[in-house]
């Protein structure tokens, strides 16, 4: 094809703008606990969780390839609106409005046509109801959960969240794999029985 | 369906194990040049690259699912075989044979059929004859020369690369696509000219 320099600037422009997802930090720890994980390398992470665990979609006929590409952008609006924990449940009701702006932002630098399919993906994955974009935050949930199983469940005991919360809060992965979300619940409990996180608040 | 215990836990174990590329650290620095990039990142990065740019292959129909798998695994070797520099030619080729023990361990801790699907892209990827490993591998080289680019030229001058290192390491670009690089020549000429980087030893 003969290339459109405004078309490819804008392109260039964004894979530049997108490397600042590798400076927003997460709760949760690497799996070895030394540091906390980027947003960059939670994405990468995410993207192969789909493509080994996609058997486990409970509908089976998922475009994995669609479910990559969510797992890819889902975080880049919090170049700008930040990370904000699930159990955090004002913060996030806070952060959507700033997350909405900062899609339009960053979207909004790529050619029409991109920006139109990446906002319509990362829409899809907010709102959850078709079969990808559920499988896709049912994985979304399990990294920080497997990373808190794995690291002495740090960012549960620093935020004093409760099974009730993670119950709460990881349901719908449900609604993506009754599979993982079996999985989810042997670490919930595990963690409670051993007495690292209590059942509720006050208890 | 119904789940395989001991293949649901083949894939948990290498999704534990893959979280060790977090630690791998590369030659190159991130864009605003605050510190090393390290693999992960550099994998998400390119696959969003491998997104927004497809239509710079050479080959207009190639199969982009594929070539981002490509982009999310190629690495995935130097969790035991090391990060090593394309322009240190004596060290590339003592790494080729660690890489080739390193893909047989990581994708070994996956179920039979996932290995071979792994290792197949990997080889794939590695020896750039199809249309989609010639342009993951063009973007692969485009990142970090980007890198150089936006942190005046970091590693090219710390580690005393020439324009003519430059291009003979990064020609196979043009295998994948044109466009990319007519832009990376671009990129080298401007850093010879303005003086940062050497046109050949001795030079």
């Amino acid at each position: 094809m003969k290339a459109n320099p405004e078309r490819f600037d804008r392109q260039l422009r964004f894979i530049v703008e997108i490397d600042k997802l590798k400076h927003v930090f997460r709760k949760t720890k690497l799996f070895n606990g030394s540091r906390f994980e980027n947003d960059a390398e939670h994405a990468w992470h995410l993207s192969l969780m789909v493509l080994v665990l996609s058997e486990y979609s409970n509908q089976a006929d998922i475009d994995v390839f669609k479910v990559m590409k969510m797992a890819l952008i889902h975080d880049l609006v919090e170049i700008d609106a930040g990370d904000t924990m699930v159990y955090d449940t004002r913060m996030r009701a806070a952060a959507a409005e700033k997350e909405k702006a900062a899609a339009e932002r960053i979207f909004g630098i790529l050619p029409e046509d991109q920006k139109r399919e990446f906002q319509a993906l990362w829409a899809e994955f907010e709102e959850r109801k078709t079969p990808e974009s559920r499988f896709a935050a049912a994985l979304d949930r399990f990294e920080p959960i497997l990373q808190n199983h794995l690291t002495d469940y740090f960012t549960w005991k620093t935020h004093n969240i409760t099974a009730e919360q993670l119950h709460d809060k990881n349901r719908h992965i449900e609604e993506g794999s009754r599979k993982i979300w079996e999985v989810v619940q042997g670490i919930i409990s595990e963690a409670t029985e051993k007495g690292h996180i209590r059942k509720k608040n006050g208890n």
